[in-house]
């Protein structure tokens, strides 16, 4: 069995007008579906991040992929990450403070792979019948958990103004809650996430503490800043937020860096408060992970298996992670369903993974998807392995095509949330870390 | 794909009077083969510790096993695991200090999951046509080398007086190099590693001394005392081993304990001499492994898939190993092809397996090898990924049912070195550690 095509698809997706502390999203955001095909008609399917860099890295390996074997990953792996030893040296490391995902040069090895593993890894599946969960190493729960993850956003629902808003404008505490209800009652989602950073401390404490007073003490809360506040900040907003980020919640880059981080940590401690911080920006590689527990900054390390490095990586990274007493989470971006499976999948087979997983996926439309058959359901929260082969999902080609046909229209080939937020918001506006 | 059958086979094979700090081998060395068979008729081989104990633990989880997906193995190794929780606490943990291979209760979790997991992986591999390696996420190597594994003996080829004694009587330096040169001749290795902790260190030193002389700086050595120095002794002869046992080569277990390893390393590093240090006697769990690396006791660990929890768990040891940046090298003990092939095939999976495994293999004869076909073959002391699916091995049941037969005959159930010591070679005999 040899790999014997490659076939990328660059396409579009409306995507609303969400705020983070990078800027704003634009109308459109840019994924590529990576198909490969074997010599025995064998299909399998990966979705990872859009534009042209990614694409081009992709193409950069075509030789290498076409004719491989689709079990012998690790050859690849290694072959493909020989040239990202000479990023080692790189000031920062792999940090992603300044860059959007999928953006991140060092980390650009591990995308690249991760888009080719995760459809060998469907078409070993399809090829014995089992899903991709058990080809891994086999499940060890059969739904996946996600949360309930709540952007700040303009009015308008992306796209060209076609697609319809199904949330509004999410400005301050009362809309979020809001915002909130209206996910949970669509997705039965059981764990909060709020995306901070964005509007003054005071309005996104009191949006935490409207969420914990609307859904309760049982409904873990995270809020995720992106690096916006500075150490005292960090300390100050973990002080007030101490009652509602505990049980099972967590505080995920509050600041930049592993020695702020660290420092916001021991002085938390220190007033007897133990709300873990977690981090998908100061750790984003495995060099990060003991380091990070050495200085006890990060007690969560948020996993993602598309700038991991694919699967098996994640389960490394729980491996690793239980090891060292760390907790697991996963990171999400937007993305149709054939990421949304790729995660569920990897989430299924990781002992190690200890909170309910990040998706983006309410903020995306059956208008978009291409996986055929629509939207991937969520049943309490959660999805389920599907009782099929691989990652369980065909592509509608049809889907697909309208996909390409939205990207040929979009005028940028890569994300950037700064111009978008200068676009539409703010002619002025600069990203500042930390902003408060 | 179901789990339809498991068969326990326990077998006795002749095992030469060999020494080491626990004592001596008997002439008869107990292993248990499991046979799995899927309800469409694929059958699974693996070879793991004999006796009374590894057999037992294996029947106990027969109801979990028969009945069950052979892919499926994270949920089996939680469900085993999940007892060995309660472990955690017993002090001294799971060093190998005291207790051979096979009967140290507290890994008898992994023995016991291993046995099967590398089943179950064969069976997946002759499923999907594909070499075991490439199953569990691919080779980075075709071919893994392996160490001329020497050992200090007394005359006798083990078993019933029926067995050549290919090597003769070992209890000198001459002798071993004579031990190494026959060894070399017939297998091609090009590592070699010295089972010490038996003579009086000024003999073994004289013997690695000898070995260099003879095979020359190229062929990188290691001695293994499995504890039997003091810190003192561990250090001088570090001091005075310096050339021979640098250059790839490694000290391995010279004294007991994680304390003691770290003052020898601390010690021989203040006088220049940066000789790593290796070990599976100290590091036989995971939570040692960071431990280790903090008191800086031990830069490689031994894995060893059939303790520490079969091939994806030496996959975690490696990539774990490889995080901290430690080494990576595999322990052995006396086995037959089929544990042979499994040990291969992990190693040809490891990215960071950065020295020659251990084998015992040559200590064995074709007469009591159950592997259809004979002896595996090493080729300039490596052994080569078949070309087949699975292990690429199969069952000779006629040498099986021979293999059954000795182990009817033999009069003991479980391995007792100090016991044979004290039987054949001195009656007050007593493992003492440090013994110099």
């Amino acid at each position: 069995m040899k790999i014997s095509a490659l076939t990328l698809h660059s396409i579009a997706i409306a995507d609303p007008p969400l705020r983070s502390s990078y800027g704003l999203h634009a109308p459109w955001a840019l994924r590529t579906i990576v198909e490969l095909e074997t010599d025995d008609g064998v299909r399998g399917v990966s979705e990872t991040y859009g534009g042209e860099r990614p694409r081009a890295a992709l193409e950069d390996i075509r030789g290498r992929v076409v004719g491989m074997d689709p079990f012998q990953l690790a050859g690849l792996y290694g072959d493909i990450n020989r040239e990202a030893v000479a990023d080692a040296g790189v000031p920062g490391g792999r940090s992603q403070e300044w860059l959007v995902p999928g953006e991140n040069p060092l980390d650009r090895h591990n995308r690249t792979f991760a888009a080719i593993e995760i459809a060998c890894l469907d078409i070993i599946g399809k090829a014995t019948g089992k899903p991709v969960c058990d080809v891994i190493g086999g499940r060890v729960r059969n739904r996946v958990s996600f949360s309930a993850y709540l952007f700040y956003k303009h009015a308008g629902g992306g796209g060209d103004g076609a697609y319809a808003d199904e949330y509004g404008e999410v400005l301050d505490a009362p809309s979020a809650v809001r915002e909130c209800r209206q996910m949970i009652a669509q997705y039965g989602f059981r764990e909060i996430k709020l995306k901070g950073g964005v509007l003054d401390p005071p309005v996104e404490i009191e949006t935490i503490r409207a969420l914990r007073r609307e859904f309760g003490g049982g409904v873990p809360l995270r809020i995720d800043p992106n690096c916006a506040w500075s150490v005292d900040t960090s300390v100050s907003i973990g002080e007030l937020l101490r009652e509602e980020l505990a049980g099972g919640g967590y505080l995920e880059d509050p600041c930049p860096g592993l020695a702020g981080m660290s420092e916001v940590r021991r002085r938390l401690l220190a007033k007897g408060i133990d709300t873990p911080l977690a981090s998908n920006v100061a750790v984003t590689s495995f060099a990060a992970v003991p380091e990070a527990k050495a200085l006890d900054a990060v007690q969560i390390v948020l996993s993602d298996p598309h700038y991991w490095g694919g699967m098996r990586q994640v389960q490394y990274l729980s491996h690793l992670c239980g090891v060292l007493g760390m907790g697991l989470s996963m990171h999400s971006n937007s993305h149709l369903g054939v990421s949304l499976m790729a995660m569920t999948h990897v989430a299924a087979a990781c002992p190690n993974l200890t909170y309910a997983c990040d998706t983006h996926y309410p903020w995306q439309t059956a208008k978009d998807e291409i996986v055929a058959g629509g939207r991937i359901q969520f049943v309490d929260g959660a999805v389920e392995i599907p009782d099929k082969p691989g990652l369980g999902v065909e592509l509608d080609y049809d889907q697909l095509a309208r996909g390409r046909e939205r990207y040929e229209k979009v005028p940028f080939r890569k994300r950037d949330d700064e111009a978008e937020m200068r676009k539409h918001v703010d002619p002025n506006w600069k990203r500042v870390l930390p902003r408060w």
